[in-house]
């Protein structure tokens, strides 16, 4: 008899005996490595950096103090995410505040809280932290710009193009320092952007570093003014599949920090704190849902069909954006006998996980690994069909350990009420 | 100065204003409409139909009770619908179980309960149940068979063809008579098919009913058995765009009731009771959602954005199928001054919940109405981005009142732990 599969030296086999499944698995040793690499690679350019975990990946409290301990600043994109960081003790200071549409009561809570930056994506939302602070405020901002950079991803991810939601165009640059100049409440320290997800190639990185730092050319001859940072966003690209292409950070940061020492010596400009915001470069890798295989069916014909007990409710990826995964049986068996199926999810729709892959001899009953969904597969889990949420496992070392609990049907009635008008 | 926009009478900016927004109200009219929509077209055809709510559209204890009341009966897809239903009341032997991958768990509840009808999908299901019950038991089930039969409608939705996770090909007819004419604690009420969804030609439905019904004379001539009913799914399309078809079901019912009629002669059958399983048709044009106009930007030589304080997270839709959907202003403006604008969601990601619509001089703070998401939005909803979901309103006549209340920051990290070798 074969072993079972190990996650992080962990038994996949018995988190789903001891843990129930659907079961989110995180590695925090995973999570520490991946930090680890980045630091390796920008530590050789010597130029300053700081990486920020961008918490719409996957965020818990328990996150939080993972993301504190490891020394990384945090992003939140929500109100909900701020609050998930405050209840968590998290440093308001390292905390820096994005989205494109932000509402005077999220605003309001971020300056209440004075954490470090609010990163302004609109003139809607200097009206409105205007009119929520007073000409004695200092507030520390970094403004969001559209650079006209195009990644090589998938044009849904595309986030950094002139013609998106995201940011103020490079070309209103003008008018927004000009607004600014107005109101000396804003301490504007950078400008951040952020060019879409799932990026493996670096020249995108580059492009973006040219034209901001030509803004802050501009700016500083226009303006006399220097920035302290320059954000360049996150979406540094992972391998979904064995066979897919990373991101070669190394090869990154030495050509970013290159470019940017070169340009700041050519626009005499000092150079700048570079920031990054990696959300799935982090956490996917760390993170792998165990289902159970509860139904197979050999259509004559066709296909097997594998389903398991979940499916777009706890990964909506596939279905959202077409994302490809890998899967593995975790429970050991004595031969190979490897089938090709398609891995169908629970909900009363297509649902599918994984349209085509070898399997090892699947049975009902078989826990079944999905990889990488440590990165926006918790964050956009929904109650489809009404069923409950997974439960989310921590695994650090030799320990494990809840650090999100799983729904119970009562969780799934809690919010239902009945007027009374409706009742017989 | 205009009128604010009504919806079933309720003036909807002061219902935003009530409740906030984002808010899904959803009209018991306009419910009921469509509930005596159908019963006007089939009652023609001197049929025996019944009227199958499918839960998985929308359902809450306040909709079980309103679907209930119009006397329908009650599909569920998963042990929580199930769950939900039964909190409320809502009578056991009224509802159908449905879904591809049932579990034990969920079987059993069924079996506690005695619900009406379960609808075996697999030879697996067979073993489940089986193991759970014993030969004493007697247990009411349907089979769902894959007809082959593709309605016209998006790949994604088609659920009726032979390649798919969904029932017992019809090929296999034979291998699943034989395996329950060892069982007699499973007392076969009839077969069910379902051939996708937002159908909006009656020729799919036609030629189901023909497969269907060949299957049965199959079964009448082998096994000398004959059916109760004949369960033809859901899937009647409905128009999200003003200018989109509905489906006709005056010529559905006409069509299908000569049919089934000429059918039965022909093959010596009993004229089944027919039942239908409508989701999106009673529930999608019944509700709307309200939100709040946040940030406006016109990008100089592209498009207009208008971002609301919702999206992805409370109506997935456009971002899973493409799904279009139409939305006007709420407030009333004197003048007509039509803006082409893209509309945005609040989501940290593209989220575009419109593509391209006409709004009448959209400004920030302004309420916006997207018609048609009574169905799979709310029941689809996700916390991305740790956002809140909404309230859910219900309006009957004059009466309004809170069916689903809105979650809170408290509810986001409700289920969050923190491991005591986490804390600092």
């Amino acid at each position: 008899m074969k072993e079972n599969l190990k996650f992080y030296g962990h038994d996949t086999v018995a988190l789903a005996k001891r843990y129930g499944t659907p079961l989110y698995v995180f590695s925090a040793n995973c999570f520490h490595a991946s930090v680890e690499a980045i630091r390796r690679a920008f530590q050789k350019t010597k130029l300053d950096v700081t990486i920020h975990y961008a918490g719409k990946a996957f965020l818990t409290k328990a996150m939080c103090k993972l993301v504190a301990q490891e020394g990384l600043h945090l992003d939140v994109a929500s109100g909900g995410e701020l609050f998930t960081a405050l209840q968590a003790g998290f440093p308001a200071e390292d905390i820096c505040f994005h989205g494109s549409n932000k509402s005077n009561e999220e605003l309001q809570m971020a300056l209440d809280h004075r954490i470090g930056l609010i990163v302004i994506d609109s003139f809607d939302e200097i009206d409105r932290l205007t009119n929520l602070t007073t000409p004695e405020d200092r507030v520390d901002i970094l403004v969001r710009i559209a650079p006209g950079i195009e990644a090589h991803t998938h044009e849904l991810i595309q986030t950094g193009k002139v013609d998106s939601k995201f940011g103020v165009p490079a070309s209103m640059v003008p008018q927004l320092m000009e607004t600014l100049q107005e109101l000396p409440r804003f301490q504007l320290k950078g400008l951040h952007c952020h060019i879409g997800s799932q990026i493996t190639e670096t020249e995108g990185f580059i492009k973006a570093a040219e034209k901001m730092l030509e803004i802050y050319a501009w700016i500083q001859k226009n303006y006399g003014q220097s920035f302290d940072y320059l954000n360049l966003g996150g979406g540094f690209g992972i391998p979904y599949l064995p066979q897919d292409p990373c991101i070669d950070l190394n090869a990154l940061f030495t050509d970013l920090g290159e470019k940017v020492r070169d340009l700041c010596t050519e626009y005499d400009l000092k150079i700048p704190q570079l920031m990054f915001e990696p959300g799935r470069y982090l956490a996917a890798t760390a993170g792998v849902t165990l289902y159970t295989v509860g139904t197979i069916k050999e259509i004559p014909g066709q296909k097997t069909y594998v389903s398991v007990d979940g499916g777009m409710m706890d990964n909506p990826r596939p279905a959202l954006y077409g994302a490809a995964y890998h899967a593995e049986i975790c429970n050991g068996k004595d031969e190979d006998k490897p089938v090709t199926v398609r891995i169908s999810g629970k909900a009363c729709e297509t649902d599918t996980l994984i349209d085509q892959i070898l399997l090892n001899d699947p049975q009902v009953g078989d826990i079944l690994m999905v990889h990488a969904t440590g990165a926006y597969n918790y964050a956009m889990a929904s109650n489809y069909n009404r069923l409950p949420k997974p439960a989310v496992v921590l695994l650090m070392d030799d320990q494990s350990d809840i650090i999100s609990r799983r729904e119970t049907y009562e969780d799934i009635v809690r919010l239902d009420e009945i007027p009374s008008w409706l009742e017989d």
